[in-house]
């Protein structure tokens, strides 16, 4: 525990006390990255986590996340913890708002962990988890202590914290492990799904009650049918699509079964019934992981004047080391997505507004026998590309990120023989956590006609499978030369039809103006 | 089916009616290759495919295999088929002894297909399939009819075919997919277990009787609770271990359900009571895999003088294309494995005798906390290593096949953290069936100690986890400056306790005085 002490030596609550130049060493550096994506938010510098507080309040989206803007920086090491804050008219543009909250009280010194916001009238509840250590005078023992606090945002984007934090502590039965709270209103009450561990060290998800969102109650453990199922719950959500129930969790400590749960830790849901308020009983089947692909985590979603249910996410994990470190940035978000019901699962598209980030259009239609085509959309890898593909063959493969001579590439597979699709990033340029493995795979009937759709950019790529029933996000840095796309039908013929929009910059941060 | 006729335009019965200069062309390409193994059985010039008629008889060990030693001879290209036959005396020291058998019949004109052998008093029966065609004037209508047939090896090794086919064409109620005899011996009666496709096109054994080895009565279908698995079975093998009956069978066309079921064709067993053979009910499980690796095909066992059941397979698979196709040959042969029964599943090993060719020995200590390291064990790629892991970590890390600065390797990864190993070929030199997947893995519990033996040669790795239960085989073709290993134990301190023998060369087809 003393590496936990070292990290606090220039701990600083405001980013104002920090020298303007140190920060700007920091954002300096960054920008000079060769990763940095055309359209999906990142950070100026530092890293950047759990999505908060999303929500649509007063014409805009509004996005927070996790960050550490000094989290790389040396010479000396400052840390900074807080919020960062954006907003949106179009999920599309993001303004970028600063600093939306820093860890500068006593209850949230030490962190100011993942939260929620919930639009109430003409302002907009903030509810987050507060992080704080007592004991830190010992070397191994400090003991963390949790608070559920929260603020209020204005219509001019002002955020006023909450003197009196809500909960204190932890609950009887649990461990310090107590967090994230993300807020809904049913039957006219206010509730909150918080993640918490148990004393016997599996994970939880407890609800709260409050009529006035000041005065908080704790109900319980929402009784699901999945009782150890990992040593801890972040993140979780509840919310419901048409006559369903959702309850959406991200579990840590779950082993690898098959070729399901692979990454360090899981993000998915529990779909039944409505969950019933009184009882906390939440009738489920199985757990569903929600992206297949090797970086997603800590998903919250809002709902929006459309109605729709709009999902964020991280597009990395927690303890993952990316290779941008060396640029003094890690982590980036998904592309909002759109969430339906389908057959009892959830479906998964990008927002409909991408189409206005649309510039060149490229159609192709083409028949392959045994061989491979260059597919020629553009010299940015930054595509919204949708494909039909109907095979006669062994296996159809599409290489993105590839270089001239097809020896680094992200390769996606689509075997036919074996009914299965694969997305190997081995060879796609740098390494990423390999010890979790190159590649990803699900069962994919190909009898029928396969529908593909890749959002690609400069250092990343979401794949939806027969309209988002099966979704792959992941992180790839390529080489600057890697913008070839290539298409191979093996061992027969394969026919496919393909329409790939280039997609126009829309860097967070710049002023909408700009753009 | 145009193809097909092409592939017989210069077909030949003898290897002897083709001209000496054109064979040593293609030996002498073979012989160039970097890529030849050390103490793997592999084929002198053209394809080696399925191991037949492996046997212990005259105090030799007898291996047979599927060999087309012409398969890629240009101007003018020869057809040319039958069984390469190779003895030992000791399983590790094999003398070639030429084509043992060749399609020189009417009815193997088209291909000495695959079978068995067993030994009787002072001879040796061989059972096989016959392959032949009719209806060769169409296009495309050619088809398939089928002999199990029959041949006799004196001691001194020559071999004399029986004139009339045991069995002709196929069964009423089946195609014309019916090959593949492995004779046994139960209660004093001889059987044979054939591999045979439904007319529904799906796959399943049958078991024919004989008193004589001559008159062969078909008794029907071996019962099972698999009777939708695949469109074909090929190389049935049945034995027994203990008190166990085990079928083991090559199916064709299952789709890959998660982690297993990967490559192209699958090779396992069902494991139950004996067979019965009054009624051939065969009461048993599921099935097993018996290699999860990337290369294994068309196993075959025998008992020899010690009792001791032996394992010899393919380590290739039908239809894939290997990189030694550039020189002119391809496939080489697992290194024998010692079958056992374990918990009611197979466990293997190599067998004890490769000890004999151990020359140098190394062991090496160490504990690694978050660091690589570098395992110096001799430079040549011919190794048989045993390790043992103590993890406190998230992940060790066994890279074999590396260049110097580890860009390049065959990555054995023991996930602790998701209880998971993984083999990844992906970055370990030319590229191998890659829309079949880059890697491999399996459950693997990592909370006691791990045990790993490999063996590696120069273009191959066998993976035997934990005594054998899990064993994975595969192919690598590296460049010659990857002979490095390197440990690495990432988040956490690994102890490993390694042994590792350089192993001898034992090229197949040297004359015995010469090792």
């Amino acid at each position: 525990m003393t590496n936990r002490r070292a990290n606090y030596i220039n701990m600083v609550d405001h980013l104002t006390d920090i020298p303007l130049t140190n920060i700007e060493k920091e954002t300096n550096l960054t920008r000079e990255s060769p990763y940095r994506q055309n359209f999906h938010i990142e950070s100026e510098s530092g890293s950047l986590g759990d999505p908060n507080g999303f929500s649509y309040f007063n014409k805009n989206y509004h996005l927070f996340y996790q960050w550490s803007p000094l989290e790389f920086s040396q010479n000396p090491h400052y840390t900074h913890h807080g919020w960062k804050h954006l907003c949106s008219p179009d999920l599309i543009h993001w303004q970028d708002l600063g600093a939306g909250m820093e860890s500068d009280t006593r209850y949230d010194k030490y962190g100011t962990y993942s939260g929620s916001a919930f639009p109430v009238d003409d302002k907009l509840f903030i509810m987050y988890t507060g992080n704080t250590w007592v004991n830190t005078e010992s070397d191994d023992d400090w003991q963390r202590i949790p608070y559920q606090i929260g603020a209020w945002m204005e219509a001019n984007n002002k955020i006023k914290k909450v003197c009196t934090p809500f909960i204190t502590g932890t609950l009887k039965g649990y461990t310090g492990h107590f967090r994230d709270p993300k807020v809904f209103k049913k039957h006219d009450k206010y509730y909150a799904v918080l993640g918490i561990q148990r004393n016997n060290q599996t994970g939880s998800a407890v609800l709260a009650e409050s009529d006035d969102l000041h005065n908080w109650q704790i109900l319980g453990e929402i009784k699901t049918n999945h009782n150890k199922f990992g040593y801890m719950w972040e993140c979780p959500d509840y919310y419901e699509l048409d006559d369903k129930g959702i309850l959406a969790f991200c579990p840590q400590g779950l082993e690898s079964e098959d070729n399901k749960f692979c990454n360090i830790y899981q993000s998915g849901y529990l779909i039944g019934k409505p969950l019933n308020m009184s009882d906390r009983n939440f009738v489920c089947g199985k757990f569903h992981e929600l992206d297949k692909g090797f970086d997603f985590y800590a998903m919250q979603t809002t709902k929006d004047k459309k109605g729709r249910r709009i999902l964020m996410a991280w597009m990395g994990l927690p303890e993952i080391v990316y290779p941008t470190v060396k640029y003094h940035y890690t982590g980036c978000m998904i592309f909002p997505r759109e969430l339906k019901l389908e057959n009892n699962v959830i479906v998964q598209q990008p927002v409909a507004e991408i189409k206005d980030l649309y510039s060149k259009k490229y159609q192709i239609t083409a028949s392959l026998n045994n061989k491979r085509i260059e597919i020629k959309a553009g010299k940015q890898n930054s595509r919204d590309i949708e494909l039909a593909i109907v095979g006669h063959n062994d296996a159809t493969i599409l290489d993105l990120f590839a270089n001239k001579n097809n020896s680094r590439h992200l390769r996606l597979i689509f075997n036919r023989k074996k009914q299965k699709f694969i997305v190997d990033r081995s060879c796609s340029g740098l390494e990423i956590a390999s010890s979790y493995g190159t590649s990803r795979s699900c069962y994919l009937d190909q009898s029928k006609l396969i529908k593909v759709r890749i959002l690609q950019d400069v250092s990343s790529a979401e794949i939806f499978l027969n309209n988002g029933k099966e979704v792959f996000s992941m992180r790839i840095f390529p080489d600057d030369m890697q913008n070839f796309i290539y298409l191979t039908s093996e061992n027969g013929e394969a026919k496919i039809k393909a329409t790939i929009n280039q997609l126009k910059v829309s860097k967070v941060g710049m002023s909408l103006k700009d753009n």
